[in-house]
């Protein structure tokens, strides 16, 4: 059987719609749907190198929302959207009126009209990002259930202050690509670690949908963090529970360099420590900008602490054969290159730099997938008939439009 | 004879280019032309319910240049475009050159040699909103008689000082379907009222556009404002004479009350006065910071003598059988909700928000079918080789690309 | 043979994929290779008149980033593409991250999993706009070569500090339609000339695009400007070695009057000496403000000598019969109605503002066919399948989607 039937035969038996259409976090999400995901973001690879066209939506929106600075998320939903045959529309509030105290409920449904996705980053404010979503996620449900929109969209979480699935999603199928599959995961350790940067601030989502995925299939995770920058506390219980459930591992340890011991897979990331955030959060709300600065020049003081959580050649040799796989969501804090001192060493991220990238690249795959999935009951169906017709993604059709 | 086909019969005999392309203010488009998008309107909704590719444009911008905030209708007019297979580009003077003294004839040219429609929301100034799209429109007439252009890109109101076609019309289809048909509407009474809000200087486009369009039908309608919040007069006095052309009504009354009494449907919605907007249009020219001001502080102050324009449970008791229609372009100012006192009580609201969505929703159709009329001589012609065409809106085609 | 197929000749011997697929700089491009775009975008104008669908890409991207305004060439790349089937996916850098330190060569990868081309203007800074370009090309040419991304987008130029090719190629296209042929060049004595502006710092890329392309067409260029003003000398001296090459001429003359002495053609239009704006970058970098305030005092007074250089009625009544082709890349300074005074008359202007609009008209087709002729190896043959195809542009297709 060649690679896409295999695949085509993998998809098959998890038909059916999604138990809810929304993509908010992974774990509210079945093993199966998971799996159907990555099988069909690794088809659509196959099809898009075939030349195939993959468009199966001859017109509709995706709308973003970013609340937060984005390139990278920005540019793989633009282009998984533009793939399937979506046209992007922005939302940007600094022109639109939910900046003018419109509810979130009408303007959820006003964008909405002939909107099949809505792509929403909200990693700002703990406690308000996922909030946000399921608020944009209810409204357009009643919306359709009311005969409003004649189609449900699909709210996709692109980075809330609880989850980064998409990133999540396209760190597991680098993972599973590098080890061989999903099942080759079973037992390989993967340490999620604190790692020092010069910048304060950054969302909890990657570490909690890292450890909140990665655990589902076997692997021995490792959360490694200073004392005092733990993650939200009922993630951290799900994690385990994962563990427990899949037969793999979870436990938090107090040093990069336990966690790196025997590892076969690295994720050295800086986080801003959950109890911080939360004060953030309250500080940003009520706009104290002098107790924003001091709470910035305190949790700098406090990193500063913990320089020595960085990615060296030397920690890495710690690693299974010296060798783990590194991972980032990028952009990294590189020592040396971006930053004086920071994540990691410039020569190891070197070294790592085209995987990174590589890692990365699965995101728009992994997004369309998601889309897909959200639209199709039968994923595998639409796969084929895909693959059989005879257009081309470059070059002119042979007849017809 | 099936809904669709009877309402390509009743496009049929009134095929032909429109009178001129552009769609500024709806009376200067004959009965048959404003029926004729409202019945291709519907047409496309059935389409697009049975899931029926509308592509019938293969490449060719729309341009938007939004000079005051939107959302509705920015998602409208990109929806309706996306519908039909063209691309958006905004032209975002920020970025532009056209704030930087270049002249509109040459930016309306430049940016026209791919573009079918060009749609505008220009209502800051009163008096330079709709002189401005004639501008636009006559700059790239020129452009097209002289060869520059291959195409008349065909200019769009998306509110201006004077009218804001789009919504009327989606009002007009509102009505229409609430009410059974266009026919249905006659002699129905509708009040177009005046209501408090908290803040100043909304424009006047709705309500002129409601009177201008709805008078034309046969309605019954009764204009109602407080002392001294009148209208730009040649539009009332157009609107009187369309009422006594259609054989329905037109007046003006002092109080909500009145125009409430037994009316079958209510538009209550803040405005500024017509004065008021000239006055606020030359200290914005001048650059009048303190003048401004000081025209808010004094205009808030009269606003606030008529608190009691609110569209109240006891107020919609008058009328008749107490549930007539209550309709609003959205957002609207909701007492406790968005606002301590505002245009219409929460409860009243509540009640009606549901098909106030509907109302909005009719914006998307309404500007596609307005799209479709301006370049297609013969639409019942293509709505039935859209329906005949074997393309799906959403799943692979069957053959081809 | 019809003009199409005259057309398919001319390219059918130039057939293969270009040298580099970047368009950065006219100069690196064979005489062929020039040719084979200004065949192909006229080829496509053809097709575009026919009402024939040019969609070549089924999807994909063409990302844009404008490091300075711009409507015309914005709009240009964004038609072009749009022409083709792809969408355009702006690189705000303001909403990204390149802002904030992440590197050129990964943001490059970031934004080009499905990107096809990315059209680049940056040409504030002098020495850095070209440079930056290089670097964008190098990273996605290793994105690729290391199988980041599936195919290698291909980087063009809309403007450097050094050239702005799509803007001379629509220059060439309208001279060599006006002259009747790219032959009929031959000979034609074209005076590029400095003109005076109110305004300073204008980018020299129109200039050095103007030299370094008619002179490989036998034109007889002549260089006019005040003393000071000069150009790059690297571009001087490769217009002078490409006027040798082809049999045309180059000169630098001190005026105004003897440029325009029995010109053909006259392009006259401000811009920046080049040692001014090597010392603008440097205080740019410098963030130096005063010293910029400093400069533009100083430049100010300088331009403000050279008022004479206008291109008045009498100025033009020395070209050849007095009617010489104006070129213009727009917006010019006409004097009296953008400034009081500036580079052309409003009467010399009026004349030939038709003209200079559909001189910008032929910037869209340039650039798709710089996009098709980086994509396609054999154009001839794909133009050749578009318009067999039997779908048009405008209108529904025959059959499938």
């Amino acid at each position: 059987m060649d690679p896409f039937d295999r695949l085509l035969a993998e998809i098959e038996p998890l038909t059916g719609p999604p138990a809810a259409p929304d993509f908010l976090l992974t774990w509210e999400k079945s093993e199966p749907e998971i799996r159907r995901i990555l099988a069909v973001a690794e088809a659509l690879r196959i099809l898009r190198r075939e030349n195939r066209s993959l468009r199966c939506f001859d017109s509709g929106l995706a709308v973003s929302l970013f609340r937060d600075q984005s390139t990278r998320t920005r540019f793989s939903f633009a282009s998984a959207a533009n793939l399937l045959g979506l046209a992007v529309a922005d939302l940007d509030e600094g022109r639109s009126q939910i900046a003018h105290g419109e509810t979130v409920r009408e303007t959820a449904n006003m964008i909405s009209f002939f909107t099949e996705f809505i792509g929403i980053r909200d990693d700002i404010f703990l406690g308000a990002g996922h909030r946000f979503m399921e608020e944009v996620a209810a409204a357009v449900a009643e919306g359709h259930r009311e005969g409003v929109l004649e189609q449900r969209p699909a709210v996709i979480n692109l980075q809330s202050d609880v989850d980064h699935p998409t990133q999540s999603l396209a760190d597991l199928m680098h993972l599973a690509r590098h080890f061989g599959s999903l099942e080759a995961l079973r037992g390989k350790k993967l340490a999620m670690t604190w790692a020092y940067s010069p910048s304060y601030g950054k969302p909890l989502s990657v570490p909690q949908g890292v450890i909140g995925l990665m655990t589902r299939f076997g692997m021995e995770v490792v959360l490694a963090h200073p004392e005092g920058y733990s993650l939200i506390p009922e993630v951290v219980e799900r994690a385990a529970a994962f563990a427990r459930e899949s037969g793999g591992g979870f436990r938090v340890v107090p040093s990069m360099e336990e966690a790196f011991a025997e590892a076969d897979a690295v994720y050295p990331k800086s986080w801003a420590p959950y109890r911080v955030m939360e004060r953030r959060t309250a500080l940003l709300r009520a706009g104290d900008t002098a107790g924003l600065k001091e709470l910035e020049r305190e949790c700098l003081a406090e990193n500063a602490r913990h320089r020595n959580w960085e990615c060296t050649e030397a920690m890495m040799r710690r690693t299974k054969n010296g060798r783990a796989l590194y991972l980032h969501c990028l952009p990294a804090d590189i020592s040396g290159v971006s930053c004086p001192a920071g994540e990691v060493a410039a020569s190891v991220f070197e070294r790592y730099r085209i995987p990174t990238y590589v890692q990365a690249g699965y995101k728009p795959y992994v997004i369309a997938a998601v889309m897909l999935t959200a639209r199709f009951a039968h994923p595998a169906r639409l796969l084929d008939a895909l693959r059989r017709r005879a257009a081309p993604r470059l070059g002119p059709p042979p007849v017809g439009a």
